[in-house]
């Protein structure tokens, strides 16, 4: 089943369910109310109710918990001399960086944007210290993310946070595919293009700690509940890596796609400067 | 002013303000739903209303964001020979990771949880590219937090925060003070206490990043709105850092204490290994 959120002619926006007649109105206005209502997939795999059309909006709009995974593909890690992690890397963003498949990403003209094309996983059911076959009944679907990074304040310290967690600089969608239509595991192709060029490509086989580890791996510390959102980590290919290094610029078109589930679009709009936009006391 | 919330007879929670009198009732469950509603605290310092008992519980059990600075304590870092740094960094926790200022921390057996006391910031404004005067005005209050850590976790990776985010183990409270009435760049004693031995002992004042730079920080890259909470980061004398290392254990009381705040009393309870409490598949 594909889930949703859509955004109305009116602005509002509402849950729905793809179905053979289009899309299926939900009884929430996202997919993040919708989960936290304790709604699940039918089990029959198909939803009845009345017609809807909409743009495709961001699916998970509050999800309490956005946590993500560092260094995760294997050929990528590989490829960078490390030896494969122990332990998956973790930091989180909030439910304010992420935003919608086709919106503007926003980056100030003196912060260094670059992109991360990553796999994310929704958390269908509530998860405390679960065990890794726990975790994976509990994943309820996959979408696409792009954890676009400001490298520049991701590096001043020795924390990532604060280069990752800019008000709407991730996009997420466009839809939400459930875990019995895709399966990550048998491999499913990872894409970044900047301007038509491709700039990452991998498939979701080569992740070092997979959905279901990384799920049952945080609900260790911390419980998961329905909507909360794990991002898998991206594949080699970032600008900061290459020679010269290359950043987004005003007018870039990013392009995150994974197969079987879709391609988030979204335009780079470079604003003023960060350092003049803190306004001096 | 002393702004609480407190847990009642019946089980549930309000928020309330000291008065002459005792505790006033304020229209909310909590101070992280009272700040949300967008209330400010009253010009004359004075509020009235229904008077309730009850026992002080976590002030602010619902903030968006928790976010924490690291080594922040001038002497602190002066000691491990560090040169001041040019940014704060910066790590989060969850509302998940908050308790009360009287809770038991609970730590799993193969877990090394350490202390950390620590002057919180409460948000009292929406901030967004804010100035140092403009984070300072929007500053609602003070509170007292303790840190805890788990200190392998925090060191598996590069990013500490599975280290910080364990659910329940960082106390807050007991109260909020508003910024009328306790000024930390003027310099409050912040002590921690572990079965009455001093571990901790500082002055708010020799902050390198203080609470408005703080604020107007990390404005520049999210939004922060009322009720979110800024840790600002712990002095010298964590058990890590000792020679030998020493760790929380069952039993022990934690005492985390900022002069003209308040003091966290918490016991901890170490439990089974988190190895084992992952229930394998």
């Amino acid at each position: 089943m594909r889930l949703a959120t859509l955004r109305l002619d009116n602005g509002r926006t509402v849950a729905a369910a793809a179905s053979v007649d289009g899309w299926v109105a939900l009884p929430a206005l996202s997919l993040s109310e919708l989960l936290s209502t304790g709604w699940t997939a039918p089990e029959s795999g198909t939803v009845t109710g009345p017609l809807v059309t909409g743009d495709l909006a961001l699916p998970l709009p509050a999800p309490a918990k956005v946590i993500c995974c560092g260094l995760n593909y294997g050929e990528h890690i590989a490829e960078t001399g490390r030896d494969l992690p122990t332990h998956p890397t973790l930091f989180t963003k909030f439910a304010d960086s992420l935003t919608g498949p086709t919106d503007d990403v926003v980056i100030p003209g003196d912060v260094s944007g670059d992109w991360e094309a990553e796999l994310a996983v929704v958390v269908g059911r509530t998860l405390k210290r679960a065990s890794r076959s726990e975790a994976a009944d509990a994943i309820l679907g996959y979408t696409v993310a792009n954890d676009v990074s400001m490298r520049d304040w991701q590096k001043r310290t020795l924390q990532w946070f604060q280069g990752k967690a800019w008000d709407a600089t991730t996009p997420v969608g466009p839809v939400v595919v459930t875990a019995d239509e895709v399966d990550p595991g048998a491999g499913l192709t990872i894409t970044c293009r900047v301007n038509g060029v491709q700039v990452q490509h991998d498939s979701t086989r080569t992740l070092v700690f997979d959905s279901a580890e990384l799920l049952s791996y945080i609900s260790i510390f911390t419980t998961l509940r329905p909507g909360d959102l794990v991002l898998t980590g991206t594949p080699g290919g970032i600008g900061m890596a290459r020679e010269p290094a290359w950043f987004l610029a005003d007018g870039d078109v990013l392009e995150t796609e994974i197969e079987s589930i879709g391609t988030l679009t979204n335009t780079v709009r470079v604003t003023e400067p960060a350092s003049r936009a803190r306004r001096t006391a």
